[in-house]
């Protein structure tokens, strides 16, 4: 049994005496116990043993005290099993070896079995079960089918990742095949992990944000969709960065239990896009925990204000960044911990 | 008497038989003549030299036909005006030699006379006037200070400026400082090109969307108030890049003749924020010229359905990329020449 139950019943919809509180990259750079490990084992062997992914994961529940942990663990990882050789180079990002560049190579990609493929991922949620010894719930995640094929034919990150989009522009057959292949990749992969003991799972579109509403109907949202409805026995929460004019969509045309979004989106037209009957996570401005205490303080007791205490998870609008002080992530679940109606 | 003011029809809200249509960075890296130019001479020479300003404003009127010209410069003249010293580094951007880094330096800027020290920039718009010969309206620019502050702390363009965001958190009186002193001088910069000749202007706050909205307006906003407000003689487009919660209030608390949105900013949602006394324009994705030209010809039409063809410019979401062919902008522009009601 849970000794903190808080994000599940926020993401159920049953009243809470306060806001849930997590970080989106909680267990990253910002903090000195990680940068430790970081120093000792290279990226993927860091997700790769399941010792040093529940180490990690837990990290941050030591340290800062959110309600949930999110495991340790890249989006990138879907392309590496399904063949694309990743380097992590530090100062630039992630760089696959062998990216997408023809609509022959698309329609080559064959499919894997997630769960095999994966099995390392499954060990480190089984690992960090124990670990973390049911004091709060563990969430995994997975990257959304776009933001994959934005990596898989970009082949690095890219501030507006043009090559990926006219990828799909100039073959939209061929993109509909990565998509729909990386869809089924992604739902086997999400129920693997909600097999192996994750209590809700995550769906991160970081690059939703870069398509017209008419493109991400057509390359986002079938995929997102697809997801929600054939991932079973936990809550889906989809992230759709950027996409703040699908949220209504996203609300009502799909079975997310729960819309994280970024920090552009006002709590009063993200609530009224997409009504009451779903839970809204976000969406503090990472930049801003580099704000003084006293004013992230304010600004956290404001945004729950907004936002209402139920059907609401506190959240950042993006992850968080490698120079934020220790006492800023602190002071920011604190602030939700002691926050009473006013 | 101008050949063509469809473009300045639209702005006023007068009616036209179709829209008008020019692209932001029309006189781009796209164009081969306008390569063979960059070879030649180095980027602050082609700004600093009216013959080679009127000559490349001039390429795309020739070249693709247009309804309008903008000015060949950069916004970032305003900053080399205040002190910085900037290096075009290929592949990689502007380096501002100088950043603001503390709040002393910042409150330590100090203003100058926009006219005389750009006063290339407007013997450019002079030599220009000529050279156009009243084919088509010049349009006048400058970054919006939000923007231009971006860069002059981070120093560089960066895919968050989350170290100029960061800044302005943590020294707010002297981000302010810098905003009003950009704002001034802004203010000055713009009606010296209205004196020059130019028709029109447009304020670029391509970082808009960066921000909260409550730090939008905060940090922006006024900025792009005082402008509106304080700019005469010609009319004022604001481009807000991402600032897609900040319409209505650009609409409504602005003198703004023209709102300029991105392609996540649908046509109903920009017309319902902004109401019907100001004219819209963009928003085609620049990545989606790469599409096959059947496909460019098919969507613009259905974006001006959707817009309408009064009170509306038909442009991009942004600047064009390098790779565009020549003969997709031209498809572009020759697609709205033909628009006709269906």
């Amino acid at each position: 049994m849970l000794q903190n139950d808080l994000y599940l019943k926020a993401l159920a919809g049953d009243p809470v005496p306060r806001p849930p509180v997590w970080m989106m990259r909680q267990a990253g750079r910002y903090l000195p116990s990680y940068l430790k490990l970081q120093e000792k084992y290279d990226f993927f062997t860091r997700c790769e043993t399941p010792e040093l992914v529940a180490e990690i994961t837990c990290l941050p529940i030591d340290e800062i005290g959110p309600d949930a942990a999110i495991l340790f663990s890249d989006i990138l990882v879907v392309p590496r099993a399904l063949g694309h050789s990743i380097r992590m180079i530090s100062g630039e990002g992630p760089v696959l070896d062998n990216p997408i560049q023809s609509a022959e190579q698309a329609l080559a990609l064959k499919p894997v079995d997630a769960e095999q493929a994966l099995d390392y991922v499954m060990n480190g949620i089984r690992t960090t079960r124990e670990r973390l010894d049911e004091r709060v719930p563990l969430i995994g995640f997975a990257g959304a089918p776009w933001t994959l094929l934005c990596y898989m034919v970009e082949g690095r990150g890219s501030k507006d990742f043009s090559r990926a989009k006219v990828f799909c522009y100039q073959h939209p057959e061929a993109a509909r095949h990565v998509l729909s292949l990386l869809t089924d990749v992604t739902v086997d992969y999400l129920n693997a992990q909600i097999r192996a003991g994750v209590h809700a799972v995550q769906v991160f579109d970081s690059w939703a944000g870069l398509l017209s509403p008419d493109d991400f109907n057509t390359f986002a949202m079938p995929c997102l969709q697809r997801i929600t409805e054939e991932v079973r026995g936990a809550p889906v929460v989809l992230f759709a960065k950027g996409a703040w004019y699908a949220l209504e969509l996203l609300s009502w045309q799909t079975r997310a239990a729960a819309l994280s979004i970024d920090w552009t989106v006002g709590p009063e037209f993200a609530r009224q896009a997409a009504g009451w009957d779903i839970t809204l996570q976000g969406n503090y401005d990472p930049s801003r925990l580099l704000s003084p205490v006293s004013v992230i303080r304010e600004q956290v007791k404001r945004m729950i204000d907004r936002f209402g205490k139920d059907r609401y998870i506190v959240n950042l609008g993006h992850g968080m960044l490698p120079n934020i002080p220790v006492d800023h992530a602190r002071a920011f679940v604190d602030a939700v911990k002691s926050y009473a109606v006013s």
